[in-house]
């Protein structure tokens, strides 16, 4: 059994090259980006009016003018308009261009407009007061978005404005789910009393589904026979490979055999953790792309647990994004004497800027009722056995609770 | 002018009641629940092995018996077994049902089976070791989700154990989203020199969608019949309107009095805020059901900031959700002396269990590539200029870092 550190390392020393795909800007958010986004001209692109109101001509104004002429007006959206005669104004409107031989607006607020003439009421201004100056945001050709930044709406605004109706990203990798498990029924049966419903799959696929990601899911009994043949087919079609279950020490836990039978190389099996001790991994080289297993603890915790220590991070890395490790402080001292390390279920609250983690212990790595209760796993190191209340340690978050 | 406080309350005060859709499990995930899921068994439904080893009665143990002769295999899926001699044992799989007349599961790690016989390694044997009592961790009809619940990861996996292959949820309004502006042209066009492309509806579909909410998106110019025909259709056929521009001081900017044109009850226009202080919001209550308008300044800046402090709490509101207020400390001291609630652009990042706020000022509200740098705006109230370094003010977050 390797530690859960070198279990980590081994795991993200396995990523596939996902290659790219272009997607509609709709349907980009979420995505990772694959090209360099610059700016298509300067930003702003003219000097833009910041205000509603009228534009003037510094000199006019120290000369001591306060009233303006109104010669015209310079809409948002029309071509730029030039003032004719310096001691005039223009009414401007915000995001306008601002009109040629005028320098300074002044809003409305400050003016009164009567029979064409402007009044100013505030007695100083400052030169380019209210103009947004061409390219004082961004120049032209500067990179706005570097490659492998994740698409939020930030970015969607901004792949907008320099008019990418199409995006380069990251192509989603193939992932299939299989349950294995003679005990397990689907959701829409009626289970017998020694039979449960399946949830992994659906745990899984809703997983990934809110990090804006499909998977298939499959389920395959403990038969030796059908799961070489079936796992053959999937191994063979998909980039990632999620089973859950099948993987301990039980009589009829044939994953590990039928894996490698299939040529996947084993580059793990059992880790010093709870939950999740008989997680297996490896990886297949043939064909034209390698193929990552991860054959997880069949326990509804250990499962969980693991896609979000281990498979969720490494498909982020293959994606070229890195994950920020969050940090917590436990709320009260805990216990834990096995030399494992544990992975503590945690609620997440925040107080006075501080992220505290309060620990909701359940029955095991078969209650799988307790995850509703807990936000978070909290990774407490095997080398100890003592936590002390206010201790900070890296959390494992699966519920978004802000 | 009112200030943010009361802008929100009213806001807040103003929500619609969405009804309720049902939903296969598979599209659950982020939606809101609308009924309470029950145990529709026990938790665990069987006294269930937790390991692979072999299951013996604690009689025999106690009158010293260390070598059980094995009688047979109870796999999980498979019908319960019966000990038929309690000196005897039963080999067993985690997730089995526990054979009658057994009461201790000891692992295999602890015992050794040759031809047949059973040895045991161990000295001492807790009575239940290693088995998950039926109902320990919910009794049948317990209440395992309540209603108005969001749906995550965990909340699948248990609907899918109690067989809820389609779940009813809160139904998403029907939302559209309308800029306006003469000077803005679509993504796959190319604009004059005194135009831009329109960003802020691909910036607010995709803020939605990362809700996992749909929006229609609109396009309307400055004019006042073209407005108001459209919007008198948008407003006849949409739960919520977010409109961007239109709202300020501008001599184009129709929008407050085309909406009270068509009854939308005005409950306010401006606040004491930057950016986004020209916000207008109102209701019609007209038709069968009232109608939500978010009228939002059109700078980029203010269009998402009011997006995000207000709509988007709004909306989760309507769906019997509660924003959590997530606070972060300033990192460094900053001023700003307008009697404003100002909201100012921040860089989260965590620092040992601890949210600190960097902030990235940019250069006002029409400075939509700043929204690149930040991840949330940070709410410094109006009745103070000054703001020290670790202070803690309530954030709100438009990208998710962690």
């Amino acid at each position: 059994m390797i530690s859960v550190e070198e279990a980590i390392d081994i795991v993200m020393s396995q990523t596939i090259e996902a290659g790219t795909e272009k997607v509609p800007l709709q349907k980009a958010t979420g995505r990772v980006l694959q090209e360099n986004i610059l700016a298509d001209r300067d930003f702003p692109s003219f000097n833009r009016v910041m205000m509603d109101g009228i534009a003037v001509n510094s000199k006019a104004w120290q000369e001591g003018r306060r009233e303006f002429y109104v010669e015209g007006m310079q809409t948002a959206g029309a071509p730029q308009q030039a003032l004719s005669q310096e001691q005039n104004c223009i009414e401007v409107m915000t995001g306008a261009m601002l009109p040629q031989n005028t320098d300074v607006v002044i809003r409305y607020e400050d003016v009164k407009i009567e029979d064409k003439v402007a009044r100013v009421s505030i007695d100083e201004v400052k030169p380019l007061q209210n103009v947004h100056l061409k390219g004082t945001d961004r120049k032209l050709d500067d990179v706005l978005i570097h490659k492998n930044q994740k698409l939020s709406p930030a970015e969607i605004a901004i792949l907008a404005t320099v008019g990418k109706h199409t995006v380069e990203v990251v192509r989603h990798l193939k992932v299939a789910i299989v349950s294995t498990g003679d005990e397990l029924v689907d959701v829409n049966e009626m289970p017998h009393p020694y039979q449960i419903r399946r949830s992994n799959t659906y745990a899984l696929q809703s997983a990934l589904q809110a990090e804006g990601h499909e998977a298939q899911a499959f389920h395959i009994n403990d038969e030796k026979d059908a799961l070489e043949t079936k796992l053959r087919e999937i191994v063979g079609e998909y980039d990632v490979v999620i089973l859950s279950g099948g993987v301990s020490k039980g009589k009829k836990d044939y994953v590990p055999e039928i894996l490698e039978k299939l040529n996947v190389k084993k580059l793990f099996h059992g880790v010093k953790q709870r939950p999740g001790k008989p997680f297996w991994f490896g990886v297949r080289e043939e064909g034209s792309s390698p193929t990552a297993i991860f054959a997880l603890p069949g326990n509804p915790v250990s499962t969980f647990m693991c896609f979000y220590a281990y498979t969720l991070p490494w498909l982020r890395k293959c994606y070229g994004l890195n994950t920020q490790i969050l940090e917590a402080n436990l709320a009260e001292e805990f216990d834990f004497q096995p030399p494992l390390t544990y992975f503590l279920q945690v609620k997440l609250t925040m107080d006075q800027g501080q992220l505290l983690a309060v620990p909701v212990t359940g029955k095991g790595s078969g209650d799988l009722a307790n995850l509703l209760e807990a936000d978070a796993f909290l990774q407490l190191p095997s080398d100890r056995s003592a936590f002390k209340a206010g201790e900070s340690f890296p959390v494992i978050q699966y519920r978004q609770i802000f």
